[in-house]
Order: C-alpha cells, then structure tokens, then sequence
C-alpha cells in the first residue's frame, strides 16, 4: 500500500521537487495538490517539465477533503502562511511535514523577534519535531508533525554537530562562510534575482542577520549542551542548486589533528546513509540532484575547517520532507531518494 | 567643447551602457538624467557599478531644463512612453535619439498593429530616420531625430543587406534563425527571466510574431528594392549580453558560390569600422562589450548561410546609439566606442 | 531477476549518465566497468558523485569475463575504438548497445567518408539495428546488436519523420538548426571547451559538415522512402545537459495548417510514453535529466516550424540506450527512466 | 609620444586584457608582441575578439629587438619562464611590469620553498617593487622592476591594510575566504577547469596550501609592522572574471564599532581613484571589467567582517599592471583605466 500525499502550496520550487521524487518513490504517491491561488492550475501548466509525470490539477485548500484524499502532508507555504493551515490539517489527523519555518525555532520569543510575526499555533509548536533524521532520528519516527529544516542548517548542523559532541571545537568564534544557488531565494520574480542581476555575479548577503542563523544555533546548542554562537555570511551563487558552507572553527586545545577531526566525523555518520564523509574537497556539483551530504575538513592556520555541501533543494527542502516522511511512516529512510 | 548629453530613462540596461561608454568618450558628457520615477535615485544608488563613473542624481523629465543642459538626448523609454516625450524635447531644438520602437516603422498602420497602440506623434515619425549607420549615415549626418534600431533588426539587417543589393538571394523564404541574451528583455523582474528559469535553458518564444519581424522586413525591403519577407524566429540564451543570427537564405540562381557571396560582404563592409568579415564562426563572445558586428557565410545544403553577432547591448543600442550621435554632430563615428 | 549490466569505457559522461540512471532500474544492476586505462580506478575516485552509489572498481576490457559477470554491454568507447570491441563481446553471447557511431550508418562508403577511418567489423553491421524506438521498436527487441542513435539525430528524427510519413513536408530543403549543451563533446578538455571560452558565449560549428548529417539524411530517407536531405547548422550552448532543434521545412503543398502538422505528431505518438507533443514552446529545461523529447510545431512564414528538445545525455544518449535494453529484454521500455 | 609597450607572452588571458585596455590607452600603444611558441600567431588568430582592434603578428622573445621597438615590457609568462627572460629585458634598459610570481617574495627562501623551484635572478629580486599602488606608489615611481601583486592578494590587501594600520585588528587568525572567477586560473584547458566541470558548480580548492598565502601575509606583514598570518580559502565560481574575498578578523579590542572600521577604510582611500568604500554589500558585477576594487565592512558575531570586491583580470593583474605603468613613467595614474 503506497503513502497518500498531499501537498499544499504546490507552485514553488520545492514542491516541484517534492512531485519529481516522489514520482520516483515506490511506496508514497502524490494525490492531492492544495494551493490558495484564485486560478486553480493543472501542476503541468504550472511546470511544463511535469507534463507525463504528475497529472493533478490544483484544488483548494481544504483540510477535511485532503484528509480524505492523503495519509500526510508537504506544508510549501511561506512562514506565517504554514501555521495559518497546519492545526487544520493536524486536527484532521494528517501528518505533516512542514517546510517552512514556522515550527523550527522552539523559543516562540526568538521565532517572533526573527520572523516579525507573532507565533500563532503554540499548541502544535510545542509538539514538533526538527527534521534531521541524522540527529533526531528516533523523536521524528513518532512525530505527527515534523519541522523540516533550513537549507544552510542542514548543512551546518551536519558539518558542525559531531565536532561539538567529541568536544573538539570551542562553541563560539564559529564562523560558517556560506554560499548557496537561487532556487534557495524561491521562485518569485524579484530585482536582485533577475538574470542578468545574479549571472556573472557573487555576493555577500544578510551577513550577521540572516533568519537561518538563530536556527543554526539552536540545533548546535541542543547538540553541545551548552550554548553555541555562529556568525553567519551567506553569499548568492550563480547556479540553480546548491549550497556549500566553510565553517571555520577554533579547537579546545591548542591543537587537534585532522585525524582526530576525521574520526569523529566517520563515527557520527558511519551508519548515516545520506552523509558522505570525503577526504577530498566537497563540490556542490557531487551532490546535484541527490540527497547527499558531503562533508570534509583540514585542520590548518590554527583553525579547523569543515566543508559541507549539499543540494538546497534536495537534502537542504523537499529531499529531507521524504526522508521524514519515511521514518514517520517506518519506511527504510532511504526509500525514493537513490 | 563637449557634445552635453541627456538621458531619459536612465534606470534601465540601455541607460546604462549608454552611461559607461559616454564616460570614455572624449567629446561627450553625460549632464542630464531625466527620470519619471517619483523617487529621484542617485545613479550610483540605482547601478553601483556607476560609482566613481557618474555622479549625477536623477531629476525630473523637463524638456526646458534638459534643452539648457544638453545638446543631445537619448531616449531610452519603451515604445508608446518614448513618444509622449519626444515631440517635446525636439520642440526645444534638441536632437534625439530614441531607442525605443516609436519611429522605426514608416507605415504608421503597421505601427499600430504590431504594437497595439495609437502612434501619437506622426509628424515626427515622417522625418525620423532609421540610424543604421553602415546603411543610411547620409541620412543620419543630417537628422534631428534618429530611430536607434532594434537589436536583432541590426544583425539582420547588417548580415542579409549585402546579398541583397547585390542579387544573390531571394527576397522570399529568409528565415532568420536567433538568439539572444537576456538584457534584450529589459530589466524588469519577470517569471520567465528569473534566474533559475533561465540558466541551463534555452528556448524559442515569439516564432513568426515578434515585432522586430516587421521592421526587419523594412529595412530589408528598402535595400532591395522590392518586398522582402522573413521568417524571424528568436530564442532566449542563458547570457547576459550577445545575439547570434543564422540566417538562411535561398540562392537567387540554382548555384552561388561561397567566394562571391564574400565577394558582396567584403565589399559592402570595406570602409565599415563596426563590421567584422570574418572567414571562422563568429561567437558572441568575440563581440561583447564592442560595437562591432561580426559576419561570417557559408553555402550549403542549396542555402546560403549567414551568420552575424554583435552585443544586444552595444551595436544592437548603447554603441549604435553613440555611433548615430556622432555622425549627428560631425565627428568620426568611431569616437568614444573602441 | 535483475539484467547485469556491463559498460566498457565508464570514464565519460555517458557512462556517467549509464550509471546513475542504472543505479534506479529496478531490474537491472551495473556489475562490471570495463576499461582500457593502464591505472584502473574505482569509478567513485573518478566520478566523486557516485560515491555511495556504485561500489565498482573499473577491470580489464576482458570479453571473457565480462560475459560471466554480464548479460549486455553499454559500449561507451568512441567510434573506431568501439568496433574493435563489440565483435569480441557479441561472439561470446552478450548483447550490446553500442553508443558510439560505428554501427549507426549502414551504407559502409559514407561511414568511412564521413569519419575518416575504415570500418572494421561489416559482419555485424550488417545485423546491427538503430535504436530509435520511437520508429524501430520491433526489430531493437529482437536486435543482439543496437546501435545507439546520435543526440543530434534523435531529436532531428523524431521531429521531422511523422510530418514526411504523412506526406506533409518536401524531403529537400529541410533546415535543422541546432543547439547542444557542452556534454555533447565529451569530457576530454579542449581549447574551445574552457570553462571562459564556453561561458556567455554562442556560436555555430562545423555547419554543413557535421558528422550527425547523414544520420538524419539515413533515418529520415528511411521513413519518408525517398531521398530526404537536410542542411544541419549546430551551435554550442553555454549549458551542460540539452538540445533544442528548430527545424524549417516547406509544406508540400502551398499551405498546409498549424493542426494538420499537430494531427501528424499526436498520431505519431500517442502511444509513445517519451515523446511529448506540447502547445507551447519546448525548453531545453522542461526535460533536463529525464528521458522526454518534447516537440512542438508552428506554421508561419510559409514554412513548418518543429522544435525538439531533449537531454543530449539522457534521450539522446545513456536514456535511450537502456530504453533500448528495456526492449531487448522484453521489459516495459519505462521501467527505470521515469 | 606614446608609451611603447611591449607584451611578453601575449596569448594568455592577462595579455589579452593588456591589449585591450591599452588600445584604448591615451598615451600607449602596443608595438612588440613576444611568443616563445614555434609557430608565431596574428595576435587576431589567438584571440579573434582583437581582430581590428591589435593589427600584430607575435614575434620571437628578443630582448634587443623589444628594446628598439618598445619601452616598457609586460611580462606575462607563467612564474619561473619570467625570471628567465626578465634580466635580459632589463639588461637592455627597458622597463619591466612582471605579472608571474617571480618578483613578488622577497624572501627566496620562501619563495623556492612555495613554488618548488630554485630563484635564478636574485639579484633583480633584490631591487624589485611590489606593484600595489595604493600601498606602494612612491617607490613604484622610481622602480624599474614592478612586481605585479597576485589577483588573491590584492584584494586581501586592500581589505585588510587599513585596519592593521589603525591598530583594529589581531595580526593573527585571519581567516581570507575567498572565490574566484575561472579565468584566474589561466587559459589552459584542464580536467577540471573544463565546462561542464565548472559550471552549476562551487567547490574550495588547495584551502591552508594556496601559493598566494605568503604573499599576503607578507605584504600585511610589511604594513602591521609585526608578523600577520592567515588562513587563506580559495573557492572556485563558475563565472568567467570576479573575486570575492570575504575576511574575518579578531578585533585588537573586545569591541570596536563599524564606524572605527568605517574609518579606517575611508581614511586609507580618500585619495585612491580605484578603491570604492561602498556601504553596501560588494558584488563581483559591480567590478567587472573595471580597476575598481570595492570593500565594506561589518562588525557582527565579535568579529570584524571586511568584504573585498575585484575584476581579477582588471585590478587583479592588467589593469593594476597598467596603473603601475602609469606610475612608473610618471602619468596620472587612472590614464587609460577608466
């Protein structure tokens, strides 16, 4: 028997990727598409590159009949938009993989302070689960609803996590130099998103007051047991997928060797099927279109040095929303996503 | 003494060029940004590449105040905004060159038709002239009011005006096969030039209705002597500036041999500064960032092949434009463009 | 049962491509990579990607062994070198998709015209089958020895022969301009395939001399059962994965309209899952990393416009070879393409 | 009169760029193009973009016939060749801008340690300038060997110097993240540097090993007065020319302002017409193709945080050699850069 899912706010990009993979995956198939557009559109007007791969018209957002037609939900919805449509959608006993960041930051103060808006589901917020099944693992196996997380705190909680857990890196002074593709910035026309504004182009952006840097904290706080501050600078790349982050770090003591950095690296993801610990240098390139992430490390100039890339779309979005999905609905982790 | 130059509409990609170029230029100065925008920007603040280059705030679009400042204008508004300023400016004794469509077509109805707008400004229209300077620099010497070209009516015309004249192809079954990079398309965000709709794509739009079909067919026409139609068929390259035409053509007489068809391009381009006969491709690499138009042929297949690059941005409207003033005032039209 | 799967020459892109789509079949299994590199890597040591993906280090060129571990070879050795392996592995049993040129072209005085070298292995062309299997199904199911169509070729093909099998085109004068991304030319560095040289350039290449022609010319003389000649202009597209085809032909008869010319296409392949006819204009995008050929059609100008997009990497090349393997294995020709 | 300017090794990228922006050079004119290859080019047959813009066939490396035709030599030879024809060049009077490395560490120690080779002219070392004017204009002035800075290193410099100098910022645990254009890497083709490698691509390369550390760790230790080191980070961009160096450094004090920082940068560069202390976030766009090298800064996270922006074929190696031409023959430095 296949998972019914229904995903609402299907016209973004990770929507898009969610339809591609699933329609790929052998146990889980898209059945309801819910947008809040007035113009309902079928998904392959939408995105022509779906034509033959998903025939679903859009239809309303309306919690009672996608509990009809699914088994869990893909929330795409912007921040403040998700948490507008996710009690509904638990109330009717859905499961729910939310996208956005709605449900990620646990300090409703934080999240209100970052995001402007006032929190207004509590209740469930309480209740969710962060989606890094390489950290989380066994709280999202029971989730009913499940935060799934930023792209650059995915690869900078994967990069980061075991270093503070072996106690090789001082928790402050943590520098992730970030740079991620356009798809990450969503699919709406914008100036400084125009072709020829981005093409032949590089750039700082937000640095020191980017929303995904209290998110990074949080999970490497959780991680270390004692708090942890970075400061975040990511920078706009001129590609369509993915994100590269090089995170410099201080050692607890004077010294550490690249092996011992490697060690505890190969340890946390021995069992991991979807980190690849890499004694050469990451490239964005190498994880295009999969749900990897590669990481790396030197040790040099008095620093540690991790590299972690990722593609934003896949293990950084609508990848990881599947690798949830499974372990909510206890699948094998990596089920549709090879 | 420096020509004093205006510009109306400074806050697009043709403005742009237009700024950069005139700040090499020995004999021209950029005195006057007329904009209609409510907030008045600096132009370093609207393009901070301007920084250090041009250091003029934007003021408003009055043709009394811009007569006192300048000597010429370029006007860079789109069609139908274009000739509600126009009229004004030269009313003040200005010259003008406008790089909109508004008086590129003579045919008022055609006009109309293919822009699906009233033209407002038919006196003028009569005696514009069409400022293809290797076609018409006679007639340009002399305007007041000069109708900058399209960007793919310059290659065009530029790659197929020679063969014409000299009767080695049919005026029928043209097709001009091109592509073009994305600043043609203006700087406006839009969905379909957002960045990652148009990196690794390429595609055809507008095949047999765009409207610089028309006005190639007009210059062609006018060459020629007798009525010439095109099959124009234009695709979107993920660049920022270039457009490359393949232009096929059929052989007046069964047989034409690659020597004479050189024999007509060399010919027509001896004295021509800006365009490259050339025996290898051209690419629009070769020509980015000049004002020269490259043209290459081939005979095969029972066609006759042409090929012509040129910058969108420069010989297809900034260059061309400065080249156009130049010979409006009397100096060698080269100045300021290598 | 799972197919096992061997591929010669698993450096390149196609091999590249070969794995990561086998790496999904869900019945087949890449289980040798033969090579004939003195230092035999391991394929993830030369394709960083495919770590975690294939666990195979490259062996020998060894047909005996090769006909243990395998029950078909994808050859990804280019021309010349390709026919001085394929007779050694058909003699053993095995069946072989061959994707270089060797066997793509019956008529043994054009090949060796064509690609300068003399054809050493006529006993198998002979019984060798184009794999097209949009228009040769039948015999590619029965076929020991498949001869994987040319990307160039595929597009042209499936574009032009269902408007000559309806008698809708001349067989003279047909214009294929074309468009590849750089994958197309393989992964050996050369001067003119320079990271710099490539981007925010377009240029064509080898027009009317480009080895793809009489492919077209064989494949589409075969369908219309007449002599069918094209002029074929290819160009290089700052892309990576893609063609796009705008191919210009004239009605047989004066007129001919848009539907009549749709009518040809749908009828054509109604039943052919990865050819989809589309209204709007086809986009090398819209089939990125699938195995689709988009086609869509235009009248005007007194010409019949096709485009046909495809992934030069997947439809027209490592796709089609395992649609073709799907067929001679007598399984669904989707299965593990979608 | 004219600057006569010689060009040793004139088909790689940064001769290229000499050559065109010095045929826009008011006083300078290129005369003499030196190859060491066999088969001596039409610089237009190297480089067709320079067709009717540098009408010179290459001829042999001469000394005394440069001598007699030019009166300045740009060295553009990899490091290594350059110290082999260097004193020759001098021997005959000329002056010499070299843009290989050979010239750049005072220390030949270091230097054959860093670049693996023994120093065979260390007695022209010994008088050489290191070319970056904003720092080292007076004795640039006098110099007749100019040492043309590293395209990293400029950008480090210009970032880092002020605040050094103002006493801001720790000399040490300076971490230089940087990301550079693929031209920066020269006009060889290589596995890596081949299109479809580099393009949707971003990966770190050579991270704590990159030979242009020392080098800006020497001149930032010349400027400190005290020993600097760094941590040097290059990334590769798919992007033709542009670097980006975003800069972490500990501030001397627990806390400084943005505005000290501020400071310092506009202080140091109230009188230098290339460098622009922008408010804003730097982008390679806003410099490309243009001598300009952008910086700003923020204090975030406890650090200081100097972004610094450049065309790494303009600022970062001709553009700068010109304006060190410039200086040495005592003309305005912009002449010909803007």
């Amino acid at each position: 028997m296949s998972i019914r899912v229904a995903i609402v706010g299907p016209t973004g990009y990770t929507a898009l990727h969610l339809i591609k993979w699933l329609a790929r995956h052998p146990k889980a198939e898209v059945t309801y598409l819910a947008s809040h557009r007035e113009q309902l559109p079928h998904i392959a007007g939408e995105f022509p590159e779906l034509l033959g791969v998903c025939d679903l018209a859009c239809q309303p957002i309306d919690a009672p009949a996608i509990a009809k037609a699914a088994d869990v939900v893909f929330c795409c919805l912007p921040h403040a938009a998700a948490m507008a449509y996710v009690p509904k959608l638990l109330d009717t006993g859905l499961k729910v993989v939310d996208l956005s960041a709605d449900y990620r930051l646990t300090d409703v103060d934080l999240y209100e302070r970052v995001y402007q808006t006032q929190h207004a589901d509590r209740g469930n917020l309480a209740q969710a689960v962060y989606g890094l099944p390489e950290l989380f693992a066994d709280q999202i196996k029971k989730a009913k609803l499940v935060a799934n997380p930023g792209c650059y705190p995915t690869a900078a909680a994967l990069g980061v996590a075991p270093l503070l857990k072996a106690g090789l890196v001082k928790p402050t002074g943590i520098v992730v130099n970030a740079a991620s593709g356009v798809t990450g910035a969503g699919r709406s026309p914008k100036p400084n998103l125009h072709y020829p504004e981005v093409n032949e182009g590089f750039s700082p952006y937000n640095v020191g007051g980017h929303r995904h840097q209290p998110e990074i904290e949080q999970t490497l706080t959780a991680v270390a047991g004692q708090d942890v501050r970075v400061l975040f600078a990511p920078h706009l790349l001129p590609i369509n997928q993915g994100i590269l982050e090089t995170i410099y770090m201080d050692p607890v003591h004077g010294a550490v060797s690249e092996e011992a950095v490697y060690d505890a690296l190969e340890e946390a993801y021995a069992d991991e099927p979807f980190v690849r610990v890499r004694a050469g240098f990451p490239n964005v390139k190498h994880v295009t279109d999969t749900n990897f992430c590669d990481v790396a490390a030197r040790v040099t100039g008095g620093k540690i040095v991790v590299f972690a890339a990722e593609d934003n779309m896949v293990k950084g979005a609508s990848g990881q929303a599947i690798q949830n999905m499974n372990l909510m609905f206890g699948l094998d982790e990596t089920l549709g996503l090879t």
